[in-house]
């Protein structure tokens, strides 16, 4: 794991060069995680851009006394400085040797107007300069370790729906909110650390809200129970939604489903090496525009996943910028009928030079239970 | 619960006439949550200082399409502008009736460098001024809606706790994850909507780091188990920490229990209306220090709980304040011995006039499992 995030950082001084900087001060603590295996609640690092992997004497981690055993474990191949807060630890460190660090980055797209201001205080003599987004351009595409965790992510969230069916979990009279529990239960047996954000459960007309709250509404004969969740695995997100008929499906049910069936799988197929991120969103879109349903489809068609459940790059008609070999993202469209019901079908993919790896792995066939 | 919100937002307006601002522009979400119950992932909204409760005419929230039927149901009385990102959204609209929004102020410690200067874009002609911490002054006092969600997520840890215990959960040969992953689970059983933060679960030598991340490790007879765990409902979160002993308590074992317990107990006799926060935690550190294990207790005494599992105020020696009637914090003190084992003891308390109301309600006599 060192090997790993040493690699990181280094792959972060190309970009460091090409921006004209001596130095990132990192202070965003998934981007801390991402470039250290960091995982407290409070750090920063600075990373110098002359540094070599294995010779890294200007770039330095902080922390404070709570995690300093912890810190010796996950960074042991830096400089550590424990004592807080840590930025502004770190902002003195680099102002302790302006020659060295003279123009150094902050993370202006994470860093408040206050705690500028605190840095610059802290750091007199450094030219601090915005710096917005250099880590998440690097996160943008995954590597085997990080593609890895949400795997077992996106096999946590499988295995648990699998046995909330085979266990009778989905049957009418129970609530939303018992569904949500114990999917969320049973994503911890099978080695989530949590949800990776909260559990959507939605039954019958609670279907057609995109983005519904478990209740303790009943699911009753007839509906749709639309479910939309994930794990967390080693600090890594999957996202999936599947939506389930509760007894023998109503024509109504077949037509749409089928139609966001589709509309899924003509997005999936879009997701290849070079596709504009807008013409994935537009593949899913078109099929639904097509069939007369375009205004009950609200949504974008997806978005990237890993330490954040949502992160670049958005797969919309507002987003920019082109599928990358080793992107991970989601294509869920749906369409929603207000008062009826709406069917949503998610997975998580990794993009590949051929066809995507399909990490979600349950089937998206229509399954009456 | 609209009466709620009214009332809280109506509280802010008073803070806005103090600081000779016309509005402010609220972008975190844990403040909008608290000024409207608006539970989704994007929004805003602009507090209009001369409105009166029931005539918001100047009032506005703003989230997007994916929550409008949710933002209807959550925000019935107030103006919705369904259009995202909604902080601009609003910058623009207040832009409108410049006369109106003259001085209005941002979140400067939520704001980002990169979103200040985009709102500033969206709002010409606006006054745009910092206001930091405007909504976390209200919030350092909960009412009555609060506590009680604070009291539901303290109950479930409790009860979690008492499960595990009484169903043999705590045995040697389980491991550091399996107790965690159990006590979580229970939580859930129990009302919780998940973990209030990560569960600790730290066994033996392991309880002698303070923030202990459980890993595979087993427990084994003999040990220290230090469980710091809570419960999340309704936003609102608890915070817990027990230390047991797996079977019979060794001499050592028992003069360090009681030395943290005696420590907590003083902590807690502290936590009175009207006393500097420093003094509560030198209430405790002084037990601490005077036994001669000042060098072990490396962390401050307790903090705030509430939207977040920490906020203000800081019971800390580099915390500043007193103690005011409403406001719920923990009070944790531990002692840990490197290579042996540590024990922390943590409460969550209500302040009361008089004694605090305890919210965790678990016994902190020694127990032997």
């Amino acid at each position: 794991m060192p090997e790993t995030h040493s690699r990181r950082r280094h792959a972060l001084r190309e970009l460091l060069r090409e921006a004209d900087l001596d130095a990132l001060l990192v202070t965003d603590l998934l981007n801390i995680r991402y470039l250290t295996g960091f995982t407290g609640s409070q750090a920063a690092v600075v990373v110098h851009a002359a540094d070599e992997p294995g010779a890294e004497r200007a770039t330095a981690f902080s922390t404070d006394g709570r995690y300093s055993t912890q810190a010796a474990e996950q960074v042991p191949d830096l400089e550590r400085i424990i004592e807080r807060p840590s930025e502004l630890v770190l902002a003195e460190h680099v102002a302790k040797a302006p020659d060295r660090y003279r123009r150094t980055g902050f993370e202006s797209q994470h860093v408040t107007v206050d705690g500028r201001d605190a840095l610059a205080e802290a750091a007199p003599g450094i030219e601090l300069t915005r710096a917005p987004g250099l880590v998440e351009r690097l996160r943008l595409v995954k590597d085997a370790a990080e593609v890895d965790a949400i795997r077992m992510a996106c096999a946590a969230a499988d295995r648990a729906l699998a046995d909330l069916i085979e266990h009778g979990g989905l049957r009418p009279g129970r609530t939303e909110l018992e569904v949500a529990r114990e999917l969320e239960a049973r994503m911890l047996e099978h080695g989530a650390a949590g949800p990776a954000f909260d559990t959507i459960v939605a039954a019958g007309a609670h279907s057609a809200i995109p983005h519904h709250r478990p209740t303790s509404a009943a699911l009753a004969a007839g509906d749709f129970v639309k479910m939309d969740f994930g794990a967390l695995v080693d600090g890594y997100h999957s996202d999936m939604t599947r939506t389930v008929v509760l007894g023998a499906p109503a024509d109504w049910q077949r037509e749409v489903y089928e139609l966001v069936h589709a509309a899924q799988a003509a997005g999936r197929g879009a997701v290849r090496v070079g596709t504009d991120v807008r013409d994935v969103d537009g593949a899913a879109r078109q099929v639904i525009d097509d069939a007369g349903y375009g205004e009950r489809y609200p949504h974008s068609v997806g978005h990237g996943v890993g330490l954040e459940i949502h992160e670049a790059p958005a797969l919309s008609q507002r987003g920019d910028g082109r599928i990358e070999e080793g992107m991970v993202v989601t294509v869920e469209p749906g369409v929603y009928l207000p008062e009826r019901g709406g069917v949503r079908i998610e997975d998580t993919l990794a993009v590949r030079e051929s066809t995507p790896e399909l990490l979600t792995l349950t089937t998206k066939e229509l399954v009456a239970v």
